[in-house]
């Protein structure tokens, strides 16, 4: 026996979220239907009204509904550190560390040719532009310290290298292979604080 | 820093979802936005749509388009079995070892007296009604091999009891190409007991 259409199409659209398989889809699509059409009707409209609200801060990258977020549109930050991150999730768990209290950048990704994502799509050349704005004094690498993060880094401080920034790395605190989104608020912090130059 | 409001307003709808959590939820939203736009819509779309659209089939229960869904429209099912699954996910099983030709009865659930899910909740007057309609011969029980699953089967063998329809259950045992070895003592147990002429 066939699921009807509509619930065919929902079990597939389901599996756009990452981590989901087939089985898990069903199960989410069951649940919805039998037991939680409040949760379901939430998260359609969750949906059509963060798609049509959120965009990229002009000035950092992350997401905000503003034209610019709320960090950068801060008068409290330092605007003479610039720290870059590969995600809004990145930036979120440096700014729980309450350690920082500069600018960010934020990549939207990481260097990654075999996947196609090359200086471009990371929009280096807004970093470039960002870090040689005279204001900015301290560029500080916290992609991952995985190898395409570490990688990302190294490109990243050889394209500041002249350009009268000091460029720092977090320290090796963190595990090898391991994503600042999952290491806890107080080993990052020290990271921070061990920053060195790059 | 805070998230943008919309953007937390969708992650905590994304925890809806059964088996996602916090972190998950992020990660999702995350990757909605920043990756896959089209799959946000589709999704938003597919959830409006199924609600819309899915009910449940007049005769089983089970989740349809239609007044009745296709099993139980059609002709070329035997009336005289009845099989009764817990969900949805179970008949769609059922139905994929393509060793059963009658109807179903679907639950929709399992009696859970804790989580005030008793005889009414998955429609057992119905199951009753339909049972005893003089067309149903045999009922299968195939709900799950749980806790509640065996109450439920219990429970329902009891009310059909004196109904004048034979009651089975499906057998427990070993699974196809499972070894001894593997496999738990009490399935073993079972198994052993409910021996069969070879």
């Amino acid at each position: 026996m066939e699921n009807p259409p509509s619930l065919d199409e929902l079990i597939r659209a389901l599996r756009c979220l990452p981590g989901v398989g087939p089985k898990s889809a069903q199960r989410m699509a069951f649940h919805l239907l039998q037991r939680d059409h409040d949760g379901a009707r939430r998260l359609a409209d969750g949906l059509n009204l963060a798609l049509g609200r959120i965009r990229h801060c002009g000035k950092c990258n992350t997401f905000t509904e503003a034209e610019m977020c709320v960090v950068c549109a801060s008068v409290r930050r330092d605007p003479t550190l610039l720290c870059v991150v590969e995600t809004p999730a990145d930036l979120a768990v440096m700014e729980q560390t309450q350690s920082y209290a500069g600018h960010y950048f934020v990549l939207m990704g990481r260097l990654s040719p075999l996947d196609g994502i090359g200086p471009r799509e990371i929009h280096l050349d807004r970093l470039l532009q960002r870090a040689s704005d005279g204001v900015v004094k301290e560029v500080i690498l916290a992609t991952n310290f995985t190898v395409e993060g570490e990688a990302t880094a190294h490109y990243v401080s050889e394209l500041l290298g002249d350009k009268g920034v000091k460029v720092t790395r977090i320290a090796r605190g963190l595990p090898v292979g391991g994503e600042l989104e999952h290491v806890d608020s107080g080993t990052l912090a020290q990271a921070l604080l061990e920053r060195r130059p790059a």
